[in-house]
């Protein structure tokens, strides 16, 4: 497995998480311009490719080249952490769940396994804070990355789901990976997640940053049913009240609130962005865990592309406030990184349009006659 | 180039028509409620994966096989032609473009080309009908085949735009390019057309096919403003009010407003339809073709997959008649088979769950609390 990180040990806690937002600069103004305007000029009429053009300039901004390099190879970061809040039976789903997942994970069972065979990205499973004993993966099985920070958060219903340098540390897991998968040569990150009662700490953390009512942010996440999602939302409510989080101290949110694969997904989105490679989010838990890294770093967004639009009803609200535009809408809702990866061919798609379609001059074809 | 179709001149006309016609039949419902039912069992949350799991099960029906096999290789057939109503200003691109483009399919220069290299699919350009001399690919460039039925149609708007026995001949062109693309080794087929003023036949199509108005059914197609718009759904109704076409005499209704890639476009989906392989219709020139074959044989619509949603306002009209829902909705409007080339790792990735996933028994993981 070639992933090594240093040992965050060596450094002082927050190093790498200042060093990353100090890295993280706007896009790149003359890309920007120079892509819009090729697309101006390829065989197609303008416009036509719709929010595939956007997506590439974006992708220009972000590389500061135009065109910009493919986003390829490709790999996803599942991080895997559990939840105190289970407690108060926010999930239809024993705690259990989470390490099994990760064994299927591993195994290639499972549906992320299924979307990464067909676009060929590499999946990375991270143990950031998986509550029960990860076994190893057995010879021929997937990457796992030992990053556990602790065995799952406690219950943010009855205090702090964290402490302030847990949530560092598992910021900095999240950069340190995102460092080590671009060093292996991927230019282009995605999102992963698996921890059951994960949508909680998500409605959570959306409802901080965006503002929202709690029951207006709260969904049936793996499969409640409508009093089971009051239920949740009174939860949700009560942690919020008990901690009355600032979203202007975006580690204290963390801390109260949060999961520890938000903290992660947070650090890989910021460190993509210092990176200047694309991260394609997922659903719910990445929206929420972008939330966090916007807040610490606004000029992150412009690495971030969305993958799709999960049917939990917070993510809309995190988009929004993100700013971003879903590429896929399949009304999916399994997390995993399934929906980054189906977004994922249709980002590589949007610059191989820009890197390699004629334009009319090129290739010979006539303007329009008006 | 391996593609070696049997001369149609052999066949008395119509017969490969009427035969393919008869080996469209219902899809098995063994087999859908088999893949119904295995999505209940692999290790996600029921209804998870939202309208991916619908579409795998509708491809389980149509190959009458749990799980499907994977619709892999691909290839997409790009049917060009020329359309006589071009002299009624219903375009601002001159008919010129259509042969240009054509040469720009072969060199590699479009947006279809860039889309099918980021998803491995094959690209054959078909002459059904171009108005000009078509030049022959130099080596190392890309498959024409030459099926031209006419040089370009008539112009509907003053008669008919072609014979029925052209129309015949131009369905079984389409219908020999599936045979001959599944005798190949494809596995999905996608279609994809080019010809300046095509959306306007395709309105015409859509109008005779939905009832709609002829208003509400015209779009800008490659950029027309908004009083081009109307001329060009003034054009669209004197046609219709010229020749009266019969939605119950779908060959008769090709004949009278439809264009040689309509007719060559309906004849694939019969083709994949009687093959029992999926076809993922691109835009707006799918759907119009689409009606057609569905009026032929309805059935065929189980084999077919709504790629995109174009933004062509037709569209979304003949896709709600075909009871269809698209599987990208990204603004697009540009034709070639480019929407239903983002699709197709959407589809792929939807049979790949329900072959490959493990379900809750085989991977040892927990059910449902509740």
């Amino acid at each position: 497995m070639p992933v090594t990180a240093p040992d965050p040990a060596r450094r002082p806690l927050g190093t790498l998480l200042e060093s990353t937002l100090a890295a993280i600069t706007p896009a790149d103004s003359t890309a920007l311009a120079a892509a819009a305007d090729r697309q101006q000029h390829l065989t197609k009429p303008p416009g036509s490719l719709g929010a595939l053009e956007d997506v590439s300039v974006r992708l220009a901004g972000l590389a500061g080249l135009c065109p910009p390099p493919l986003p390829e190879p490709a790999a996803v970061a599942v991080f895997a952490a559990d939840h105190g809040v289970i407690a108060q039976g926010v999930s239809p789903w024993p705690q259990e769940v989470t390490v099994q997942m990760v064994a299927n994970f591993l195994a290639g069972g499972a549906a992320v396994n299924a979307f990464a065979s067909q676009t060929g990205a590499r999946v990375v499973v991270v143990d950031v804070g998986v509550a029960g004993p990860v076994p190893e993966p057995t010879a021929g099985q997937g990457t796992l990355l030992r990053r556990r920070v602790r065995p799952g958060t406690a219950d943010l219903s009855v205090e702090a789901a964290m402490s302030r340098d847990e949530a560092v540390q598992a910021l900095e897991v999240g950069i340190e990976i995102a460092g080590c998968l671009v060093a292996e040569g991927n230019r282009c990150l995605l999102t992963g997640d698996m921890g059951i009662a994960n949508t909680t700490a998500s409605t959570a953390l959306i409802a901080v940053f965006t503002g929202a009512e709690v029951d207006d942010a709260t969904g049936c996440g793996g499969g409640l049913d409508e009093p089971g999602r009051v239920r949740k939302a009174e939860v949700i409510r009560r942690a919020l009240a008990l901690h009355r989080p600032d979203p202007a101290d975006p580690v204290g949110v963390l801390a109260a609130v949060g999961g520890l694969e938000h903290a992660a997904i947070a650090g890989l989105v910021l460190g993509a962005a210092a990176h200047r490679v694309p991260v394609i989010l997922d659903g719910v838990i990445a929206g929420a865990a972008a939330l966090v890294a916007a807040a610490l770093a606004p000029h992150c967004r412009d690495a971030c592309v969305a993958g799709h639009r999960s049917v939990e009803r917070g993510h809309t609200l995190a988009l929004s406030r993100l700013g971003l535009d879903p590429l896929v809408d399949l009304g999916l809702r399994l997390g995993e990184g399934t929906g980054a990866l189906l977004a994922l061919p249709l980002v590589q798609a949007s610059v191989r349009a820009l890197r390699e379609m004629a334009t009319f001059d090129s290739a010979g074809v006539a303007s329009r006659t008006d």
